[in-house]
């Protein structure tokens, strides 16, 4: 490709593709025979055989290995409420990675209305045609009630990856980093700055993993039981973080902490704030495209371990690890939902990719591109869904694993 | 493959592999870089630009090629309201047909909903998220305010394939065998009987197409203006049929027709039925999979020329002819509605791909693994709607004839 710049070479690609994502026979059609296999009057088998069990069509249609990924188009990377055509490249975008990394068949589902109420109904509506749904850029706090009532209401799971995707990525970054510096998640002092959607779900994922000395902060100040203004899940939050109930800002909050994670904005962790940290500091940066401290600036104020969300520095942090063999691992066992445990199982499977003698300042997270990850994720997540009750059929997680690994597109 | 029944091997292909249809990514993603161009950070270009065009989303994503097929399993081939899951096969098998024979992605939509109300809200959500919808396998007389009221208000083509796909189908099919026997579409008998969904649209393209001797005819005999029990569509029908305002049943009706086309069951159309119609007598049986009259039977009672839907016969009626060129030179030509113009030019289309002079008994309507079907059809589509202003680009027919041609999967 000549010199182009990225946004040139971003709208190139597109134009002259119609786009990036297609859809596509797993098998030739080539003749009569095979049309009347796959189409008329073959295909009133699997119906009929369907309309006697409807769970068969996730064995004999693509809605086995097909998920939606959702989005209204109300919180679409930085770029804020742009409306569902314009969120269409990141949901295409999306459905490749899906693909790629975990041989999901994703479909872009950009809905016209910022309803929460017509969203959750269009989502039920599209149950029979789907085995899981990722929910993608929506607004917070519309986003908790959605995924809320769809995960009620609905028979396949739901995930919404902004919150869960981000909070396993950021717990598996976590849990190598203290391996490294020899600390306890339980014990750690942990500080989150940032408590919409990603934040939260940070938060709530590291309460599960254990995590007893947490506080939340946010513009406002840090989290406490009882601080007026809070949403639902941040009130929630603060009942089982910030056990000393601490009130003050960040410079503040953050001073003798183990471990600080941002999901807030561009620079906010100052020389200062790291340099107050305890020692054997860790900082994750995971603001978007600009973090909220660099790898270099991180290191040069006396953090031990830095990572962000970026390409182009150590220790990126990307749920790109995570969603893909999340859903891998849900769909192998058809699973009717994503449970905490499922969550937890991914982000420590991610992390034992790294054994602890290789871990090292700049290695604590694994490759985006390591072939290893959505297998590993899938099987853990497979695993723990069969011993849960939560899958339809019981697999083998080391053959979900292999399978995966046979599977993926990546890197070929 | 080894020697296995159609029902066999309908069912072993799809186990095999989870169905077969799948989402795929049209350009490589194998390093880092491409992970920049195709999600973050070069998708936010494409998402700027189209937020300040929504229009541009047909053109820089995959929005721009791709097609709901919804259906709500209340009507799914000749096994009736079998449901949304049980439907998935043939909305899959539909999605292969379209890729194949006209390379447009096409997605199954299997709705949880039998309400026309939030069939039609749900499918104008999805616009932002589709270039056009093809409604298929919807109980009659619902299909016809569903796709009324979305041609209405939603701004992408809407078509209902079983009504107007075999209406243009069954039109070309018409056309060519009036050429053969040299009898006018104009003055001659033409007698439909089935007025469900298919045929009434057969019907109403046939006077749209100029047909001024046409009766309708269902179980309850001749419809005729002023009958009783008529839905919407038949009541209108009735008006510009029938100009004699005739009553009786078919045997009656069918006395002296030039054409008799059937959309209606098994073996309705006797010997009897046959022999009474006027010298060079057509008939058409298009009932799936038993037609109104087999090939060989028809053409012993005294027809002259005898089409059916089956592969196994000559003149072989199927809207695979129709529905991919359709929506390929609506897609094409970004058209925001399909139009009565452009379905008579699609007729006339595959009609015009036999030369008068090759026009057989056996040989009136084209195969439908002629490659040439769709991008004639296409073609003509395309002209059509840049001329009536229904088009948002001006594309040259010829153009979309040949691009078809070229990147149509069909045979290879």
């Amino acid at each position: 490709m000549e010199n182009l710049t990225n946004r040139e070479e971003a709208l190139k690609i597109r134009q002259e593709h119609q786009g990036i994502l297609e859809v596509a026979g797993k098998v030739p059609l080539k003749n009569r025979h095979d049309l009347s296999v796959l189409y008329t009057p073959g295909v009133a088998e699997p119906c009929k055989d369907i309309k006697l069990n409807k769970d068969l069509s996730l064995e004999l249609t693509c809605r086995g290995n097909m998920v939606a990924v959702v989005t209204d188009g109300t919180r679409v990377l930085g770029l804020g409420d742009i409306g569902p055509e314009a969120a269409m490249p990141v949901m295409e975008g999306k459905c490749i990675l899906f693909k790629v990394f975990g041989d999901v068949d994703a479909v872009p589902i950009c809905l016209d209305t910022k309803d929460p109420a017509k969203i959750i109904e269009t989502v039920k509506l599209l149950q029979p045609t789907f085995a899981g749904i990722n929910l993608e850029d929506l607004a917070s706090p519309k986003c908790y009630d959605i995924e809320d009532t769809l995960k009620e209401q609905m028979d396949i799971p739901v995930f919404h990856d902004d919150q869960h995707g981000t909070a396993i990525a950021a717990l598996s970054a976590v849990i190598g980093a203290l391996r490294l510096v020899k600390k306890d998640l339980k014990t750690a002092r942990i500080v989150v700055n940032g408590a919409g959607a990603a934040g939260s779900a940070i938060g709530r994922l590291l309460v599960s993993a254990g995590a007893r000395n947490l506080t939340m902060v946010d513009m406002n100040g840090a989290l406490y039981d009882g601080m007026p203004g809070l949403n639902r899940i941040q009130a929630e939050l603060a009942k089982s973080t910030n056990p000393e109930k601490k009130q003050g800002k960040l410079p503040e909050i953050a001073k003798g902490a183990d471990v600080l994670i941002g999901v807030s904005g561009p620079g906010l962790f100052t020389k200062e704030i790291i340099a107050g940290m305890n020692k054997d500091s860790i900082v994750f940066g995971l603001a978007n495209p600009v973090p909220e401290t660099t790898y270099e600036d991180g290191k040069a104020a006396g953090a031990r371990v830095v990572g962000t969300g970026r390409s182009d520095a150590p220790n990126q942090v990307n749920n790109v690890t995570v969603f893909p063999g999340i859903f891998r691992g849900a769909l192998d066992a058809r699973a009717r939902r994503i449970t905490e445990e499922m969550k937890l199982a991914a982000a420590y499977a991610i992390a034992d990719l790294i054994p602890e003698k290789e871990l090292r300042e700049d290695f604590v997270v694994v490759d985006v591109f390591d072939p290893r990850v959505a297998p590993a994720v899938a099987a853990a997540v497979a695993k723990v869904a069969v011993e849960t009750g939560v899958a339809r059929v019981k697999v083998d997680p080391e053959e979900v694993r292999a399978k995966t690994a046979a599977r993926i597109k990546m890197g070929k």
